[in-house]
């Protein structure tokens, strides 16, 4: 088993990344001193596979376990879902020492997150995320949240957990495609933080697709570090984090105008890298070489590397862009990278750029 | 103009009392560098009184200013007023640097707050505060938040606003009702840190009653210090800033029970002081004396110190106490009183005793 911490001062918290770690979550939540009651909340795809586990786990450890399932799917991460939460917690007589283990993929824990930071203005949360996406970004940093139909993750909040839980047996269920999509985060840290681990990653790829063990523990608790670097440094996304959300500003843009759910967020951020490198290439000085080894990365991960777009279609998507969360005085900023491994984050991109930016055809 | 201080480390504010001070909002926003983008939120009532005003102010200060009016009165405060706010925040283009100024009494303050507090996972807000219950108490420390059906205020956040500006002439529109529903948390001050205060206002309280200005805002004024010298030393309500819940566990269940809007606020944390003033007298010894001090105060405001009930209602009022926000491991905890200016929180009253506070006929 692997450990990474989050330092946050009185905030901090360990990420644990291993096989079967599910059965231990009883034992951890207690070694933490959790309050004696918990509401396991987790999705219709989910639940059936790791519901009885979870609450066999907690129960063992002495907790008393109440759950909640929630609808499957980008879809169902809006408000509405949020508000049957509360209402069922209220009637659960969920107390303020109670706490909410989210077991899911990163819809769960970001819903499941945004419920736990403002229910009783917040109670403590464990996150278990069950997808590769989730292990290796949502459910690390405290970003909780849902979205509104204007855009994604519109409303939300800064809401640490108090531990996170990464068993990768979980991953041996999840469809190849939610896998593949996971990995463009993966290859996202490479890029913005660590070129060595973007040269693992290269070599590594075939092994990580058949999710050899080992290195697959490795690739996760490095993300994980970077991520806890990153946050640890910037909690509130008021600098640093930014880099973060390399590739996010077309990706999110790209799932909005879909329709949230027809593109995974890993496949709308594999394109959206690709349009960042694009620009990258233009305004910071990207080789064409460092442009070429990320497309054969995310290509090697089986991941969309361009869009095909509608003139419609993409002036919806440029629209999109506009009501971003992160647009500062109407312009829209960019991560852009300069080399693998290093990025500048607050750029801007003058509008005819960034309709370019979509037109990049590998 | 009185000013008090709220000492919060980086999100320290400053409170403003004086009559006129409306005029001075936009530059005051000014001062603090505010974005240059806001959004008023008000109601129904308030927004036709004071909306103009506010929006010149502003808007002479240089600020772009938009406006939401949402439905007046606490049957308003609740998720899906929220949800219409962030839909209209998303179609206004509200960026992270926007603010948004929360211009009404107490539901107006807390459901713009928790809005402020989660859209784009927090903006910047400012409290203009129109009655007196909102300029004393729910204005000041940055409790957030809306009602379920299950209970009042069960979902929220702590988030601080960047300034409180009481005007007093707004308060000259107030209903007669709601100043005197204002002033039962002006008596809980007293009654929780300053016996001096509570001595104070047992003379001062016709005075105040006719709006004498002189001695408004310095009573104003002395409330906002109180609180504010308690939620400095306890942001997030782990410790002593229970103190501030005098009266209101039987109070809330109060308002609960009969229904939101029956009972105003205050009317009800009037009664729910008396109520916890019985059981002071049976468990921390409260004299008959400061008792009966209470009750002619709060009579001398022209609120109500008792309540008539059936026995069903009052086994409603017992569950709903249940499902307080600050019920601990199945206890009910209670702020009980030593004497005037001296309570104690986290006090254990037993089940059959809360039953016979009920009862209490003065």
């Amino acid at each position: 088993m692997r450990k990474v911490q989050v330092p946050l001062g009185e905030r901090s918290y360990t990420i644990m990344i291993g096989p079967g770690l599910l059965d231990r979550l009883g034992l951890e939540c207690a070694r933490l001193k959790m309050g004696a009651s918990c509401v396991i909340i987790s999705d219709a795809h989910v639940a059936p596979l790791y519901g009885s586990k979870t609450i066999q786990s907690l129960t063992d450890a002495g907790f008393a376990c109440q759950s909640i399932t929630v609808p499957a799917g980008e879809t169902a991460k809006h408000l509405g879902t949020v508000q049957r939460c509360y209402d069922t917690l209220a009637s659960m007589r969920i107390e303020r020492k109670s706490f909410i283990v989210a077991l899911g993929g990163g819809v769960v824990g970001d819903m499941a997150g945004f419920v736990a930071a403002t229910y009783l203005r917040g109670i403590p949360f464990v996150q278990v995320p069950t997808t590769l996406l989730a292990q290796v970004d949502s459910s690390v940093g405290g970003k909780v949240g849902v979205n509104l139909k204007a855009g994604k993750n519109l409303v939300g909040a800064f809401h640490q957990p108090r531990l996170v839980l990464c068993d990768l047996q979980t991953l041996k269920t999840l469809p190849e495609r939610q896998f593949r999509a996971g990995m463009a985060e993966v290859i996202k840290y490479g890029m913005i933080h660590d070129a060595a681990f973007f040269k693992k990653l290269e070599t590594a790829m075939p092994r990580l697709m058949r999710q050899d063990p080992g290195v697959l523990s490795e690739v996760i608790a490095r993300c994980c570090q970077i991520k806890a670097e990153v946050v640890g440094q910037d909690e509130t996304e008021s600098g640093l984090r930014a880099i973060l959300n390399f590739g996010h500003t077309v990706g999110h843009a790209i799932e909005k105008t879909a329709g949230y759910g027809k593109y995974l967020h890993g496949e709308a951020v594999a394109i959206g890298m690709m349009a960042a490198a694009c620009l990258s290439h233009q305004l910071t000085g990207l080789e064409d070489d460092a442009c070429g080894r990320l497309k054969r990365l995310l290509e090697a991960a089986g991941l969309p590397v361009a869009i095909r777009l509608t003139h419609a279609q993409k002036s919806k998507i440029l629209t999109a862009m506009q009501s971003d969360k992160k647009v500062i005085g109407g312009d829209v900023k960019f991560v852009l990278a300069r080399r693998v491994g290093d990025v500048l984050y607050g750029q801007k991109v003058p509008g005819n750029m960034m309709s370019g930016a979509l037109d990049f055809n590998p």
